[in-house]
């Protein structure tokens, strides 16, 4: 896929450039996007024959799958701040720690596949994360609103939670908007919900 | 109905303390959840048969009622900085503009009565209100733990909301928890959606 939208916050755009190790989550996760291709493809092809046509969560398991297999983030890491109460906060959808010698440095990510009131959940659940000292940068990931078309219905998009990011100014925040590179009505449908999705053991979180 | 518990920002707890008219808002406001009472009692008495059993929707519109009719605030505030666009976020519930010779202030209120996803939306909207200077007080209203169980299914409470109000800090912004005085099987049932709503005219806000 592609990022054609995106929003580094001031906090972030500092980090970002003082710190190698926020450098390389930001890649980690831009990588994702663009290395989420259709299979025999080099690049990502969406079934446009109609509206809400395709499932977003095989979208969602290849960026996370890559994170995980090229890039060692792991799944579902609760937030202590929470107290693994989960009506509080589920946890950060995948997340990683990275460390040098000298550094120690956390990034959590979410990619939402939600309505807009939910986002704005991941959005205050990430930025409690970094509030409470538990993440040192954070980043949601979601479609741009011409590729949500043809997503499961109702699922957020980019643009739908722009007016908001002006909250996040002051935070360590990123938003993807990412989008397919090419859209044909001969492209496999993308199944929804869980069906159609090849069983995979998740890399998930341990708590030590 | 009586207040069980309360979020006060620390930016709320000054204005309150330092501008009349913020602490005439919040008066305002206090009076219309203590003042909503069961007709012909002095107190809220809830119906308690069994879990969801009420809706909640005449419990906001008899606070919304008291705040329009004895405080003459209006409802359907649209925030400028959306443009009017609903996709990007609705008006603002219930606004007042208090003015005195010397000054002026703007107060706005939300009551929840979605699930907490929406909650979450509701008090981004309203601190997007505070960020972009067109609201000087945001408040939030909703039924505690307790009181929810016989309300709607899945209506947010305050406790579900509560690990999230230190994104507020800053942002004068207040968080009412509101309960029933009392709990009995003989009281009337609250009729759910617009079932059982009498027609009643809304003091809507008029753009100039």
């Amino acid at each position: 896929m592609k990022i054609a939208k995106q929003y580094v916050s001031e906090a972030a755009e500092y980090l970002i450039r003082t710190n190698e190790l926020a450098a390389q989550a930001f890649q980690e996760v831009r990588s994702s996007i663009l290395n989420n291709v259709t299979p025999g493809s080099n690049h990502f092809i969406l079934n446009c024959t109609s509206k809400n046509c395709n499932g977003v969560v095989p979208v969602k398991e290849r960026c996370y799958q890559i994170l995980e297999e090229e890039f060692e983030w792991y799944r579902e890491k609760p937030l202590t701040y929470f107290h693994e109460d989960a009506q509080k906060g589920g946890p950060i959808d995948v997340y990683k720690e990275f460390t040098t010698e000298r550094s120690f440095f956390r990034a959590g990510l979410e990619f939402e596949t939600g309505n807009i009131s939910s986002a704005h959940r991941s959005m205050n659940k990430l930025y409690v994360g970094i509030k409470k000292g538990e993440l040192d940068l954070a980043m949601l990931m979601m479609p741009i609103k011409k590729m949500s078309f043809y997503l499961t219905d109702r699922v957020s998009n980019y643009e739908e939670l722009e007016p908001y990011f002006l909250l996040l100014d002051k935070v360590p925040f990123i938003v993807f908007g990412f989008d397919a590179e090419e859209y044909s009505t001969d492209a496999p449908l993308l199944p929804k919900g869980k069906d159609g999705m090849s069983p995979r053991t998740i890399r998930k979180w341990q708590s030590s």
